[in-house]
């Protein structure tokens, strides 16, 4: 069952509960901006989703169709199914209050995705020191395999450019429009999502 | 005030308690071996070795003497004072038992650097949930920046290699012989360690 579609407006995240076999859309609207997604098992959330391990399982930094996202425990959490983008970043930490002011010489940071993704997770317990590196969805870093030097460029998304990912367990999960200029090309946009429920929901679900 | 030189035995880990100013030389003794290091604040152990907040500062993947490492919440936890191999790795969590039964085949996975770390730090209470993407030292991971692929090959470090942190925070540190193959070209060893003490010791330490 198709959901409506959210939007998640300039700089601020939303969370979103998710079944096993839900499927998750996430939507670049006008185009190059970037969302920052991280997840927990919503039974524990100790489990949270790691990079690390998936980039180890997949032996490859940038992940797409077919590829899966793996807990710290290995377990998978995501499969992707669909991506009209093709490139997103899974190496760096959501920017931060303390970011804006080391990289970009703000005095007084803003909350960056990492205090947004915080504060969308505030039911769940999760504060600011648990927001692991977050899948950075469409967000273009490229990579010197030399020197490994890592520049932050414009998206490569498209307006409507989207990334389609099925839930392999019952998910919490936070996402962004992000508040990072080098990550949007310096004009701050918002983000679309919309949840796609699986067919056996009812079942799953009472009520 | 130079330590004793201490060997983590091959497939396991050793933690030590470091106070700011002190230095910490990790060596490979046989070459071609792999310690995956993570750190803690002392004073409260929610903040941690962050790699995505360390490549995001540094602006590359690959990190070495002059670089700094940073915590979750942005503040330096180390310093590279010297280093002699020149490569290491900081995109990789820990090999563990999952990821031996998952990448290696083995039918009962061998607890691997996450359960050694795990054991190594339970006296501070972190568990394997806690051990998060480790300063791989000496690791060498090939990335192919066009393609994102990145393949594990045999360390560049010769006998006697190093690699020297100055503690920027009183700190827990746990380092590991790597127990993962690939990382030690099927040859399991030792790792070897040294703590230099800082010579204001003396004052900030009673007793």
């Amino acid at each position: 069952m198709s959901g409506e579609v959210v939007r998640i407006p300039p700089c601020s995240a939303r969370a979103v509960v998710l079944e096993a076999g839900d499927e998750l859309v996430v939507i670049d609207p006008e185009g190059e901006q970037v969302s920052d997604l991280v997840a927990f098992n919503r039974a524990d959330m100790a489990e949270y989703l790691s990079s690390g391990r998936s980039i180890d399982y997949a032996s490859r930094l940038f992940l797409t169709t077919g590829d899966v996202l793996y807990s710290n425990r290995s377990q998978p959490m995501f499969t992707l199914l669909e991506d009209t983008c093709g490139r997103h970043d899974f190496t760096l930490t959501p920017c931060s209050k303390e970011m804006f002011e080391k990289l970009y010489g703000e005095e007084e940071g803003r909350p960056g995705c990492e205090g947004n993704l915080a504060m969308a997770l505030e039911p769940w317990g999760i504060t600011r020191d648990r927001v692991p590196i977050a899948f950075n969805i469409f967000m273009h870093v490229a990579v010197d395999g030399e020197s490994g030097e890592i520049r932050v460029l414009p998206p490569k998304s498209r307006p409507g450019a989207h990334l389609r990912l099925r839930a392999e367990m019952p998910l919490v999960v936070a996402m962004t429009s992000c508040s990072a200029g080098q990550s949007n090309n310096f004009r701050y946009k918002p983000i679309d999502f919309r949840v796609e429920r699986a067919r056996t929901a009812s079942a799953a679900r009472p009520g």
